[in-house]
């Protein structure tokens, strides 16, 4: 792409303070101009409406001078339109398309005898900036104070939004006029286990909004590496955003040095929400993989000892204490509730292989567990020592007599140095058993003590293990982490991330509301897979202990459909074996789901509302469909149109019963088979909370 | 020492408000009381006078209330005299005697519940006290917000201190009355490359004092494990130090969980110099050693590529620009004056194989050092890649061949972060090839961003690489870290550090001061092994480029008695070989002198002024001796009863000329050969800023 940049022509512009360029659709408009005094500002229309009103950019530096006005524009650079393809190691498509028109505005500071450029693309479904900070005699390490890029919108749009926060994606998302955007009135009783809110105006991006005219509209990022995480300071009464990046310990924002540049900044604009929910602009806005032989990493289903501790079935740690009161004397003392134990792991084993999947997590294999949790402690986990009770030769042994890939488990407790010092050793010993893949977590406050999960620093670490695992052909899916913004597109064996409000907070408070997952693909997902954790059919908890309330907030048939809905090439099973044992008919469409993909349709989609996906397995000829819709029932016709043409496909349809309700009645569901071709529809009532999920096999 | 305590006497004692205990010698009365507001106080004196006034002791939380007052006495300890000897695997001894008695004070403070304990010794050359924070119910993790141990002493002492610094201990020593200390003062352009001085009125530990009636005093830490470094805060006028602990990047001083302990705080004391110069207090206060097999640990002559870069005749960096505009280009442009060159390196190996040095060190061997300095850079080196004219299988196969040991070099530029990351894969390459030990550097700030030097992270981190280090069967020498408190007795392969201002500063800054190694023995060493780089033979920068001023503030004679008068079991012989090569006979006292110990005399002692040292070799019948002089000329008869009766010895003396003088004449020396037993006396001259060496050789 860099080449395009220098076929382009080069105008020499001190004159001209404004440029134009347009999507290849030409439906979207951006105009670049420079302020009388000097300030870089944008703004954009969309079939020619304002969509973003004159916005400014800027850099605010520690030392040195803003790089925020004064400026004069050196030179203009526009490239030929790039439209080009490219194949995903792991995806939603077997190719992806990357369209767009460049223009680069060269910008020189007389002052400070400073440059700084700023980088444009038109996407057809969005626009994307980033400052691109060349070498230079009078720049070369600098430290950012503040960034700050505008968003000015143009209206008083309904959003879907998160409190922003240092430390934690996973709230539930609220749903207001940007007006309403205010962050006291987020209820914290909501099982984060460290929450660090920016301010009460301070949302999270990715944000996804609608205008009154129906316009669709998404602020988010891309290629976020070596800077921090931008969340959005709104002016409520103005809805204008204003980037906020994540500080470090000392209040500063990001270390660089020339010639770098920002991660991307990205509006994507639509008045079709299919356009935006299954965009690939923050993919493609992010370099292509730097892993040459790729052929290592691959789709992963898996089920694992983990759900059962979260519904207290089981505990993680061996002394089944948490209190740090077993810990002291050399001999843990066992509780009898380990989980992670030989036995169990084995009959896991037994269950993945009988059903045809390909992995088994074990959680809380390892020692530490006693006294793990929210103590800002600095050496927990030694990510070696197994308990006495899990015997890693044994289980790796019996592993791979059945065909089965063991997925290692490093929980860090935000203890990164710790993690970090030990990290090669817990590599050698994966290599050693032969696990392909690790599930990371970084639950509790960050050590290096004042960093946050979000701060350049932790996106360094994020990154830095990625690509440690690759050096080792391992992949990494890592939950509590800054969210992504597409890296895995570079180092795809980051092969998913949780990094925001996952199924577990179903099992003990108060839990994800039905909507939450017509939103997740709004937002989270548009910057990598996530390993949301899926597939509960036991959603009540207080099948566990009568005295408990919490429950999984969807239809037992919504379940399956987030197999298809929520992308992700790393799918769990996440309930307990002996649950999908009461409920093979349904368990068969876990068993059957690919997690990989030739092609996606997405079908419907409304955030906050509904979604319905189709995806064709990249393997074979079968095509799978999920639908969900949130609080309120839904009736809809699919049409099959994106079947291949004049092919028979049996259809195994599962849907929510006639009596189905997530609250009352969560768990009825029906399954028929029928025959249908490319010209068939389909119609389908969804649940209260509910979904469906069908799978089409061709017929020979 | 620990079942001492409970083989002591528990007295129920909450009438009895006062405890005292003495030395076993009964020189130093130690008596701890508690205040009528319950505030833990303690008193010493010497000899019957009193050496410390009433000095309050106490630790203030970040949360939950400080323990500082409203103490009870809920029980004290008291065990029985120890007297006991232990055997380091390197030293100035074979046999270490340790001896004091033992005093415990349980504190209860009601308000809170909490416990609180101290623990105090009293040997016969000073006391030591620590804070013991017992496993309790009200107190398990804990933030240190300050540690307020007093020291408050009785006049207006001379004092030898370094100013406070976070950073940094580079500093020469200031002696001045208690009364005049002030960090203003100080002449900060010494060289120093990074600075974070404290107050105005804080100084480093250790400090040397002498008071009006000739008793010396020193006030030090002895085991800094998970805790900060302490600095000492003066209350000018009241001669009143309070403890000042170093802050990590949030301003807490320690992160602590119960049970632990703090390290022990120090005040050595008597009227004989030679008592605190060879005290082996701090390593008796550490723990012995945690490393089995220390067979791998051995000590170490060695010569290095070093030297040459800071006369400037050659370079660290390849490209020889150390501004990074060689680095942007991926292939680096050779400047012709690297010095870590294969073919150089070859010729110091040859240097060191004929004159029967152990090792070798070679700086600047691995990329990076064209930009590694002062930019706050987190990815500078990454302790694997050699330059492309090092060639390390090459190296390593022909220092092998000669019998040499290679040490490696890990230049970390303060980016902990970085080097901790790497630190398996750089002791990974270390075993490949076969290096027994490395010399580890931290010029610069440090990364994590925010923690100094001599903060709590950093005290973890430098003990967690000598532990590493120990798990490779590997010797770690560290340079800019937080000076040593005896943890190598615990890790005995920590074999030394810098952490003061080395020889190194005499070639390119305004140097050390003639009395500065008179200093350091009574201030650094005593916390471990100290690698100051003696043996500069060409002590005039001039000889390198007419226009430098620099100089060793020694003469050459000096140089030779340092290898005795500064204790390290690593000494390098750091001029250049072809300096070596043109004083051969003064050279012969570099090749000859042990680093390792039977025993150590020391003879004259006074801080600032004048320092004796008879060492006999731990394998042989050998004694060396070394005498130093400050900027004075010095006239001494040296007593020879050290040596064994009836027993004939070839003394060769290395001393100044009779016209050297270390600013005018420094390279004036003089040997001699005689015969002597242990009832013979000699007489040394030694010249303003000059020394003299001998070696004893039995003669069969």
């Amino acid at each position: 792409m860099k080449k395009l940049l220098f076929l382009g022509i080069f105008l020499s512009t001190l004159s001209m303070h404004s440029q134009s360029v347009s999507s290849p659709s030409g439906f979207i408009k951006f105009d670049f101009s420079l302020s009388a005094d000097g300030k870089p500002t944008y703004q954009v229309s969309y079939k020619n409406k304002p969509i973003v009103k004159t916005s400014s950019l800027g850099i605010k530096l520690k030392e040195g001078g803003d790089l925020t006005a004064g400026f004069t524009i050196d030179s203009v650079g526009r490239g030929a339109t790039v439209d080009t393809y490219w194949t995903p190691v792991l995806g939603e498509q077997s190719t992806i398309r990357n369209n767009y028109n460049e223009l680069t505005i060269a910008l020189k500071q007389k002052s400070s005898d400073r440059n700084l450029n700023i980088i444009f693309r038109i996407f057809n479904e969005g626009i994307a900036f980033r400052y691109d900070f060349p070498k230079q005699s009078k720049l070369n390490y600098f430290i950012i104070s503040d960034e700050v890029s505008e968003f000015h919108l143009t209206g008083n749009h309904k959003a879907f939004w998160l409190p922003g926060d240092f430390d934690s994606q996973e709230y539930a998302y609220t749903e207001s006029k940007l007006s309403e955007i205010n962050t006291d009135k987020i209820d914290l009783n909501n099982g984060i286990g460290l929450k660090s809110i920016a301010g009460k105006y301070i949302v999270q991006s990715p944000i996804m909004m609608k205008s009154a005219d129906n316009v669709y509209l998404n602020i988010f990022e891309a290629a976020v590496v070596n800077y921090p995480i931008m969340h959005l300071d709104l002016v409520p009464n103005e809805f204008k955003f204003t980037s906020h990046l994540v500080p470090n310990a000392l209040g500063n924002k990001a270390y660089l040095q020339t010639p770098c540049v920002s991660p991307w900044r990205t509006i994507m604009i639509s008045s079709d929400a299919r356009d935006i929910v299954g965009s690939k602009m923050i993919l493609n806005l992010n370099e292509p993989s730097k892993i040459e032989d790729t052929s290592w990493i691959k789709p992963m289903k898996y089920v694992g000892v983990w759900w059962e501790m979260h519904v207290g079935k089981s505990t993680w740690d061996y002394a089944g204490s948490q209190n740090a009161q077993n810990t002291e004397s050399k001999e843990l003392i066992a509780s009898g509730k380990h989980g992670a134990t030989t036995a169990n792991t084995k009959r896991y084993i037994d269950f993945a292989a009988k059903h045809g999947f390909d992995g088994v997590l074990v959680e809380g294999w390892n020692v530490g567990w006693e006294d793990w949790f929210g103590n800002w402690k600095e050496e927990v986990f030694d990510f070696t020592t197994p308990y006495p009770d899990f015997d890693l030769e044994e289980v790796n042994t019996y592993a791979k007599s059945k065909g089965i890939k063991m997925i290692m488990h490093h929980e860090t407790s935000g203890s990164v140095a710790n993690y970090e010092r030990h990290l090669d050793r817990a590599l050698e010993l994966m290599k050693k058993y032969g696990y392909p893949a690790a599930k990371s977590g970084y639950v509790g406050r960050i050590i290096p003590r004042g960093e946050f999960h979000d701060g350049q620093t932790m996106v360094n670490h994020f990154n830095a293990v990625a690509r440690r695992f690759a050096d080792y052909k391992m992949m990494v899916n890592s939950h509590e982490s800054s969210r992504p913004t597409g890296y895995s597109r570079t180092y795809p064996n980051y092969i998913a991330a949780e990094a925001a409000r996952g199924n577990e907070f179903n099992a003990w408070s108060n839990g994800n509301p039905p909507s939450h997952e017509t939103i997740l693909p709004f937002t989270r997902l548009l910057g990598g897979p996530m390993d949301y954790t899926p597939g509960i059919f036991e959603v009540k908890m207080n099948i566990y202990d009568k005295t408990k309330t919490a429950q999984v907030h969807t239809t037992l048939a919504k379940q399956l459909a987030l197999y298809v809905t929520m992308y992700s090439p790393l799918q769990m099973a996440a309930d307990l074996p002996e649950n999908y044992e009461k409920y093979p008919d349904a368990f068969q469409f876990i068993k059957d789901v690919a997690v990989d993909w030739q092609d996606s349709k997405y079908i419907e989609a409304e955030p906050g509302d509904y979604l319905t996906v189709a995806r064709k397995d990249k393997k074979s000829e079968n095509w799978f469909l999920g639908a969900i819709t949130d609080e309120n029932a839904r009736d809809t016709q699919i049409n099959l149109d994106f079947l291949t043409p004049n092919k028979k496909y049996k259809a195994t349809i599962y849907q929510d019963g006639k009596d189905a309700d997530w609250k009352i009645n969560p768990k009825s569901y029906m399954i028929k088979t029928i025959q249908v071709t490319s010209k068939s529809k389909i119609n389908l009532h969804l649940a209260q909370g509910g979904g469906a999920a069908i799978s089409f096999q061709p017929i020979n």
